[in-house]
């Protein structure tokens, strides 16, 4: 059992420094501090601190799971140490502006630096990354006086923060939640109501927690065109940013979950004595607007957790098959001759190739997407800002979804390659397991990624963000065609995207004229573009693999081999998994409507 | 929350009579003193011990496993309690002689009724399953003398039974194992060795265990051709069936699993002590063929468990599906409307549909293959007797694997309907999810279902026994052909086979000369075959409920939605599933080397 593989860093770096070239970054006027060399210290410090602090718990808070006593919630001591090491170490405002004491990353090293913590424990680097998304909410609309009350805190980890939106009546139907937001005659609100399944909801890890709240301003419009946003303190804090007395924000019990245990999921009862006072953030009835910009990071968030336990499971069985010794090859009947490791044989190789293809190919994808993050920060034009930003709104669906669903089947052939010992708590694997399984669900479900992708971000602006992903894709294709071994792949994802757009093009008077019938097969659309996306990802790596074998400086023998396993795993998505997409498209222009037309009562 | 909901009982009536025609097999000899009633009161019975016995404690074991203290295993008293009803029931010789205290139901039957305890508890039924199958191995293989000492405490459940396979350096490779059994001079063996994953392997639920180890005589031939079978009861079994002292088999520890917790799963030491004795079953170094008449029917065990983890888990996603309000039709927009029910979603009722065609496609599969064995206890000729044991070896490997693999899917889909609420362990089909992951690896794993499927069934007798499954699908094609809704799914079944029977004649060269590179595939080959297989479940179930709906008889409204409900799956299997049969099999027919061709040191 080996516990402290959390990455291959030869593919990080390969990620980062040759598929994103990182340190073209550091010409922006934000980044102008930094240097490769600044980016590699944050990274190894990141690495450190999740092996020594992250990763040696992540076992035992699966054991011991939060408790709550009808007081406090108490957690292992293991999980404030290590986020005091966070603390130390400045993560928090990795990418956050000097004056407020960060580091002024880009986001794509500070998200792969957060990627590290996830992949040695999920659970307590969510603590982390909530706190951070919801600093990043106060921070683009708060008040002045928000901010000089909660972000320093939140930066330093004084305060931790939290996402408050479901509500046990509505679930994932926002435009039914009912909680709702009283204006006093000071300007604060008197909030009333009660939410669930809020992750880190309460704690003792912290000072302080701020909630950020979506509840209903009496009078204002039904639906989600009446939702407003509120910060809401566990402790009120006074001007000079001490603490005050206890806000009406009560814990009513905490939700055990199959996995991911060692955050709290919390139900949370707001204004139980009608003294709970919360304060507006933007404007009234945007609230949801505003707390999408928090969702979308939390969404991209998932997607990277989902990555990571996929990864750590990679990672964990392929040592394993390389030490265990099982068997003999197929046409080798001497029971005499030694056992060979399982990596020897072809189905725990498959099952190896095929976690690598899924993982490292979704690594790819959200670490682009934090790359986007950047251009839309930092991009060298207007132009390049909102091209950037097109480019994530059409493509979070896939980064939340694609890592949830096949990260999670990584995860389920890591248990597969253990055998009998991959089921059992004494290896890691199934936890990562049903760590993973949450993330089809929490930050909307597959089935919401998919109407939203479908029904929204592919037609928005008349197809704008479809054909700008097409240029990209395009570009990757023509890079392919310069080398020869790439040929193949590059004409199947040219066949594949347009196939996809035929079939966008296809459906489009549908999702006009009948949009429950053309949205209702959305989940095989989001599963085809998903493929294609992480085909897309393969490709671009795959170029770049070919061009440094091609290359007389990576002779070196080791790197060679990093290179070939790239082209190689390029190699059975493009065999094994890109072909499905044809068959999912064919059917979704078929408008195929056996889901539709299957009468409940027939159940 | 429904905690009783363990089967569609409409569909147990249709699986049983209607399209496995039960009632026939009470004109066989054996079987002659049934009727339909008597069925049906087995049925009842087995349906009532199930939910008033083993439904109620399911989550309670999974929260309370088996302890170990060092001296004693402690389970809650529910599951004694439990085997108790069982027991007093007769269920444990359901299909055995009257002479044995047996109620002599066909296998169809008594399988049926096993269906229901392991729906409603599948790790407290376990104890009993491995009892029924290591009882069958005494029965045909033992002596006068061991059946003697043992049979009848099996049956009647003071016994209880395991498999004693696995050892830990050697895993699947049984090939490798070293527990020796070295013979004495009254006839006896003396055992020595360690044993792993041993289910049920101790435990105070029975007066005594009785295991079936196997073992290697000293001197014997290496590998598998010295491998030979032995009864070690843990209490020796005096002539007149008492029980004397305990014999050296020792507890060395539980295993903490992931799920399917209720089931002891244990390290057994045998001999530390020098005196474990064991007695020789059948044929010396024939110890591998004589367990596996065990393992065949534990196959098959492990196949329906997941079946029955995924009926429970559909069904209680149905229910609550029905009962949760959620959201409105995609295109309304207005808040004001009432929420209406998960499954008038088309998503959700997607994620119904294909549980429901994944567990009662492969519900009928399993009864299917009990039918089987029933063929091949009573059947009518020597002929057909021969014809349902090579049918059965053929269907074995799809039997244990598909539902392994899509019920679990179906248990994901249950989580996923449920929405956050099915993450947590207030609801109960994360437990289902949890325990069926074990399926995939127990009794063989997938790998090995599959090397048995590609390398040996397909090819077996000249491939007599597809051939003879062929004829069984033709005859269902041939049936499906009268009715004219049912045209294109005949076709579609028609031509999924004569493709499989391509691939299989374009890789029977390569299978000869080069085993390694044909077996390499040979997982996608165990799932297109799997997926022809439910198909053609599939295809029979729709004839029988097209010609109830054209039959007058049948006109009652709510038996008219059941047959359209099954038409219906039937044609969600047919487009969105069969399909994918035909890429897997293009890619096999190429040979693809792209695992084989992956050297280790490129990961």
């Amino acid at each position: 059992m080996q516990d402290a593989l959390i990455i291959n860093t030869r593919d990080l770096d390969f990620q980062l420094f040759e598929v994103l070239e990182a340190e073209t970054l550091t010409r922006r006027t934000r980044h102008a501090d930094h240097s490769r060399e600044t980016f590699r210290a944050a990274l190894d410090t990141a690495h450190a601190v999740a092996v020594e602090k992250f990763a040696p718990h992540n076992r035992l808070l699966d054991e011991h799971e939060p408790q709550f006593d009808g007081q406090r919630v108490t957690l292992p001591v293991e999980v404030k140490d290590a986020l005091d090491a966070l603390r130390a170490t400045g993560f928090l405002a990795a990418g956050k502006d000097y004056e407020w004491g960060g580091m002024q990353l880009p986001s794509l090293i500070a998200f792969a630096c957060l990627s590290l913590f996830k992949s040695a424990n999920i659970a307590t680097s969510s603590y982390a990354m909530l706190t951070t998304a919801n600093a990043n909410v106060i921070e683009r609309f708060g008040s002045e006086a928000q901010k000089r009350k909660y972000l320093q805190a939140l930066f330093e980890g004084r305060a931790f923060g939290t996402m408050a939106l479901t509500e046990p009546q509505a679930g994932s139907s926002l435009s039914d939640l009912v909680t709702t937001a009283t204006p006093n005659e000071d300007g604060t609100y008197s909030i009333r109501g009660n939410k669930i399944f809020i992750s880190a909801g309460d704690h003792e890890l912290s000072e302080n927690i701020v909630h950020l709240v979506l509840a209903r301003i009496p009078g204002g419009p039904p639906g989600v065109k009446g939702i407003s946003l509120f910060t809401v303190p566990k402790y009120h804090v006074n001007d000079d940013g001490s603490l005050g007395a206890r806000n009406d924000v009560a814990l009513a019990g905490l939700i055990h979950k199959m996995g991911w245990r060692g955050t709290t999921s919390t139900m949370l009862s707001f204004g139980e004595h009608g003294t709970c006072i919360g304060e507006l953030v933007g404007e009234t009835h945007h609230g949801l607007a505003t707390m999408f910009h928090m969702m979308n990071e939390a969404r991209i968030g998932v997607g990277l957790g989902a990555v990571m336990l996929g990864y750590r499971g990679y990672l964990a069985s392929l040592d394993y098959a390389r030490e265990r010794p099982q068997g003999r090859r197929p046409d080798n009947k001497n029971p005499l001759d030694p056992q060979l490791p399982l990596i020897e044989h072809a189905d725990v190789r498959r099952m190896l190739l095929a976690q690598k293809a899924y993982v490292e190919g979704a690594y790819a994808l959200c670490l682009y997407a934090a790359r986007l993050v950047d251009e839309q920060h930092t991009g060298e034009s207007d132009a390049a800002r909102a091209e950037a930003g097109l480019l994530l709104d059409l493509l979070t669906p896939v980064v939340k979804s694609w890592p949830s669903q096949w990260c999670l089947e990584a995860n389920s052939l890591a248990i597969q390659i253990h055998g009998g010992y991959g089921y059992t708590r004494e290896y890691p694997v199934e936890q990562f397991y049903r760590d993973n399984r949450l993330n089809m669900i929490h930050e909307g479900t597959h089935g919401i990624q998919a109407i939203d992708l479908l029904g929204r971000k592919v037609v928005m602006k008349q197809g704008a963000a479809l054909a700008l992903f097409g240029h990209a894709i395009r570009r990757t294709i023509d890079a392919a065609l310069t080398h020869e071994r790439l040929h193949a792949h590059a004409n199947a994802l040219g066949d594949a995207w347009r196939d996809l757009n035929a079939t966008v093009e296809a459906l489009l008077p549908t999702l006009a004229q009948e949009t429950e019938r053309a949205l209702a097969n959305a989940n095989a659309f989001l599963e085809a573009f998903g493929h294609i996306v992480i085909a897309w990802t393969w490709l671009r790596q795959a170029v770049v693999a070919s061009a440094a074998l091609a290359d007389a400086r990576s002779e070196a023998e080791t790197d060679a081999d990093f290179y070939r396993g790239k082209l190689h795993a390029c190699q059975w998505f493009f065999r094994w998994e890109l072909p499905r997409v044809a068959l999912m498209l064919a059917t979704l222009r078929s408008l195929d409507d056996t889901t539709l037309g299957m009468a409940p009562q027939w159940f």
